[in-house]
């Protein structure tokens, strides 16, 4: 009963993304070994390459806009850190005096790193430059501290830039080239399969409801656990449409493609989810209809769980294949008799219950109908 | 009307503590430093200080427990990455020839860091020891690739091992001897709070209910968000526990103080607010009672609500209090006659709705009951 529509970020499917991962990471890191092993390169990048080496380690990330957005908050970091860095080290070197020049450097080591510090604890800045902030306060103070000795913080910053900047680019080469990953995808694909896994709880749920209590007891568990995966899939979405905003151009995805527009998505199917989990709870509640009652309400609840499982995968599959949604001219007169349906259901006193759980539900769906539609326009 | 009971991880108080936790990676920062700018120590230890800079700005985290976790892993991942470097730098020079050398470097590089990228994402390592992994890599790649030239790698590792030991241990000299910052604090009031919210939302529902439909506009968003954020805070718990497993015995909680206790009770809560959500769905849709059947079933609806509010803002301060629910022997008495109350209403018909959701609500406070219970026996 549980189809897979959209099978995509299936289980096997994400180990071998894994795996492809993992490969690409193990080359890069080889790439970068290279500047050691290789005479000729090493000569001319010297003891630096180490810092090649950590860029690529703490850079390469699963996804290519995760590794975009880290590479480049790491530029950025280093050169404002090494930048004012330079500049402190200066203004303590015109000062002068051994002791001097050391409060100079401590309290500008304690300013910078407090005022990153508290700037990393700022939810906007932390959502997307936290790795940048630190990277600042790291660059900051080796630069400062060690302007002290070596007394040629320039070339140093340089020579160590232009390492990071190796390092980099073989990240973005082999990240975005070879095989790539991509977290755009991966939002696309879960928003779709959202509207499938609802579909096929509620559908696993009026199916349980009007079978015998002995056959119910582990499936309505599974259909619970896809509700609660679409509840709490809120971070992973974020997270994901964060990454896909630094992508570039690629595949069906234009450039300042609407990825806002697939976080309210989001929204609404999870609140759609509660109400699939709550409805669920009045299904299950001590306080029952008798089977006979049951058997009674059994046609007109199916023919209504069936649209409506139906008008949620269609959603899907129109979602996941970017085309207008084909038969949205149908939908909505299905939706309006569905409501007529539920109005006269309504008048009936016994079985209300359920059915009210499912005129919200439906009125959710219409809201999600509207949404659809913008985004079928972009 | 909403009355903020556990106001202690309110927005100002936040702000509080990141100034201090600002103040303090300050403060680490410059006591670090010193083993450049003093000159005794900086003779004993050399250019390897930076390992200690840079110690301190990674590992350093807002809460004890991150502090202590990153740490740790730090540690275990330099040794365990120093160690098998070590080994594969010594086996590349048995075997000799520069061609030969090269190869062994560049194999076991990739196979490493391959693998260990593999771990990284699994889901269980993830969570624990990610960070430790990523460390490996690093490490065993700098060891290993700078064992062709140095030829002292021993010696090399020993040194930053020592340099990366004294930025651990001042991170967790500051970080949990001056002004620590729990992460167990955080949870423990996170999720007593959650109580507080749920009942000051429905509360607020019911009020909103029985009022003129022009001044319920605002306030109703209001009382969805508190619900929403009940309904996201998944992630946030869960990191909230990992941490507060790190930390070592402090304030109230002893040693092995059962952590995933709150976070049964925050599922609990999380499906309570999803019913509370579907109820609010319930409530405002257009299907409404007229004025004045409304004013009819005002003062049942009242005392019932009440009495729910009043459990929940029970449970909540007798978890942040950590003492025995004082009025559990009233509350079991209260909600079976709750309950009742419930079924009789639900022979009359038009008003049904609303109650069986207040039915599920109290069906889940029955189950909380129950878990609290075990809460406050251990």
């Amino acid at each position: 009963m549980k189809r897979n529509v959209f099978s995509f970020p299936s289980k096997c499917n994400y180990d071998k993304r894994r795996i492809i991962h993992s490969i690409k990471v193990g080359i890069a890191l080889v790439l970068v070994s290279l500047l050691y092993l290789l005479d000729p390169l090493f000569k001319q990048v010297g003891e630096n390459t180490m810092w090649a080496i950590m860029t690529v380690v703490v850079v390469f990330e699963f996804f290519a806009g995760a590794t975009l957005s880290k590479g480049i908050n790491r530029g950025i970091g280093t050169v404002t850190g090494g930048g004012l860095g330079c500049l402190a080290a200066i203004l303590a070197d015109k000062i002068g005096g051994r002791i001097g020049n050391a409060i100079v450097v401590a309290s500008s080591v304690f300013i910078f790193g407090a005022a990153a510090t508290y700037a990393r604890l700022v939810p906007r800045i932390k959502r997307r430059y936290d790795y940048g902030a630190m990277i600042f306060i790291l660059t900051f103070n080796l630069v400062v501290v060690g302007g002290v000795r070596a007394e040629k913080v320039m070339e140093l910053a340089g020579k160590r830039l232009s390492t990071i900047g190796m390092g980099f680019a073989v990240c973005i080469f082999i990240s975005l080239l070879v095989f790539p990953i991509w977290a755009s995808d991966d939002l696309h694909y879960s928003i779709a399969s959202k509207f499938d896994k609802l579909a096929s709880s509620i559908e696993g749920c009026l199916e349980d409801y009007f079978k015998m209590a002995s056959e119910k007891e582990n499936k309505t568990d599974a259909n619970l656990e896809a509700c609660k995966s679409v509840l709490h899939s809120k971070s992973n979405d974020e997270s994901l449409a964060n990454f896909a905003k630094w992508e570039p151009w690629h595949g069906k995805f234009g450039l300042s493609y609407p990825w806002e527009m697939y976080l309210e998505i989001g929204e609404i199917l999870r609140e759609l989810a509660a109400t699939t989990i709550a409805f669920k709870g009045c299904l299950q509640s001590p306080k029952q209809l008798s089977p006979m009652q049951r058997r009674q309400m059994n046609e007109p609840c199916e023919i209504l769980g069936l649209t409506l499982v139906w008008i949620m995968r269609e959603l899907g599959e129109s979602i996941e294949k970017m085309n207008k949604c084909r038969a949205k001219n149908l939908m909505i007169p299905k939706l309006q008799s569905l409501n007529l349906q539920l109005n006269l259901m309504h008048l009936s006193s016994k079985i209300q219950v359920e059915h009210d759980d499912n005129l919200a539900i439906s009125s959710f769906i219409f809201l999600l109908r509207e949404i659809v539609g913008k985004v079928e326009v972009l």
